[in-house]
């Protein structure tokens, strides 16, 4: 819901989102990202981020996240009772500066003061670091750089980095070479991978971190989303073509396929244009029958 | 071309075809599959191959083939010197059967007839073996019959056959099991893999042939395409993706990817709709500095 919203042009009205949230908790995902405390100024397609988290039926099993980018954000999130949050930093100086106008010591600086108090108050944290394979503005992202990240940030305590190729430019190649690399220093069960398909490559890109170790993967249902500050981001891996491709391989991922891709039919009606997922455009033109051979 | 245009409502005019195969001669693209010798009956969108055929300007080192499907299609293609053909024949009985309303048996005596005619007049001949990866009404393919039919086209001298995912079903793990078990006894060399992207999957597809030995890929301009005869199955996997990851993995194709994209471009104006390709809505909405990065 967060990266698959916040790049909308229109308001989504709040009640609309909620019943969005409610038909993902029945496809079997554990794990939904409903909203971001940002501030409304940054994005105002999620200005309504208390109330969504407030007003959701929480389905038992289902972890009910939000982005928080700062201890301003953090207080909010725990206003509302929030268990988890994302916290989000960039591993390229000048994405971070586009990003959140801040140096990545600036932003890690953030991330210490909010991760030592959401870990204080029995929240778990997850961050999300961006611009792992390389950047529009500073080109290829040192491996080294990524590592160090992620090590300081492990040793903050969060439970899991998801090393994020906002843009879309990483091969399957690079993945695994990335992987493999922090996995002689770190607990690799720890990194996830968050992918975006803006050349095409990311489902190739999860069958590399997959061979090399990694088991959690981003995506947005329909392929929704992008990255609002970095140009020619369109959207992550959509869910859909995620868990055709993992189910047929015969990796077991919990989640029902016809109820998500119904759920995405829901929101492109919503808003009315096409979602990017392969797999759901199928499933609208074929039978369940011929889906499921 | 032949795979990419196909299925198209409209009929492109002739001018407009030769443009897009004289644009896609100067992309480094070294095989090009520019036309259909099938009756116009069955594919009107094709039914000008031999004015195509004649007309096109045929740059040095680029071989410029099509389908043929019979002995009444060979003729034709004799007529107008062509030096390379691609036959077809279904590896599943009921997708044959709707195709073709042929069996297996009897597509595989009209292929021998095809085949050493082209043969005997100095063509080259390859063969797509399509529904390989399972088909809509049959269910999975029996991986032994695609060896036994490979086996049988070889012996009569096609230089490769394509492993057909003609609708999209195909996972990386059962791309790699079946090149595999192929390679166990054939040349794996004179395999080629069609993928089609119908659920998302046709890039972490072609990783999981690369990774297996192969190392011939069939794609289509913007993602164009599909099989007018198999429910749900959209297009090929798209040129500029395949090219994209290929060369971000260091794999060289010889491809010129803007070049691509500005004939993907053309094509995309001329049918008055966006083509699937990610790289190409990408590399449209960025600029170049921006993608090379």
């Amino acid at each position: 819901m967060r990266d698959g919203l916040q790049n909308e042009k229109e308001f989504i009205p709040t009640s609309e989102k909620l019943k969005l949230i409610e038909l993902l908790s029945e496809t079997g995902l554990q794990q939904i990202e409903v909203t971001s405390f940002v501030s409304p100024m940054w994005i105002p397609q999620l200005a309504d981020s208390s109330e969504i988290y407030r007003a959701v039926k929480q389905k038992e099993g289902v972890t009910y996240t939000a982005l928080v980018p700062n201890l301003k954000g953090l207080a909010k999130a725990k206003l509302v009772g929030i268990k988890e949050i994302a916290f989000f930093l960039s591993a390229s100086e000048s994405h971070s500066k586009k990003n959140i106008n801040k140096s990545i010591q600036e932003a890690l600086k953030v991330g210490e003061e909010v991760i030592r108090e959401a870990l204080a108050s029995g929240l778990r944290v997850r961050v999300y670091l961006s611009t792992v394979f390389g950047c529009p503005f500073d080109g290829p992202t040192d491996p080294q750089k990524v590592l160090e990240l992620c090590c300081q940030l492990l040793a903050l305590g969060v439970y899991e980095i998801a090393i994020s190729d906002t843009t879309g430019i990483a091969n399957p190649k690079q993945v695994a070479q990335m992987v493999d690399f922090l996995a002689k220093d770190l607990d690799i069960s720890k990194i996830a991978l968050h992918l975006h398909d803006t050349r095409g490559s990311g489902l190739a890109n999860v069958l590399a971190g997959l061979t090399h170790g990694i088991t959690s993967f981003d995506s947005s249902f329909g392929g929704l989303g992008g990255c609002p500050f970095a140009p020619g981001a369109s959207g992550n891996i959509a869910t859909e073509d995620l868990v055709y491709m993992l189910e047929s391989m015969g990796v077991e991922t919990g989640v029902e396929l016809n109820k998500l891709a119904e759920c995405s039919d829901t929101a492109q009606r919503l808003l009315g244009r096409k979602l990017p997922s392969k797999f759901l455009q199928t499933y609208l033109t074929t039978t369940c029958e011929e889906v499921s051979k």
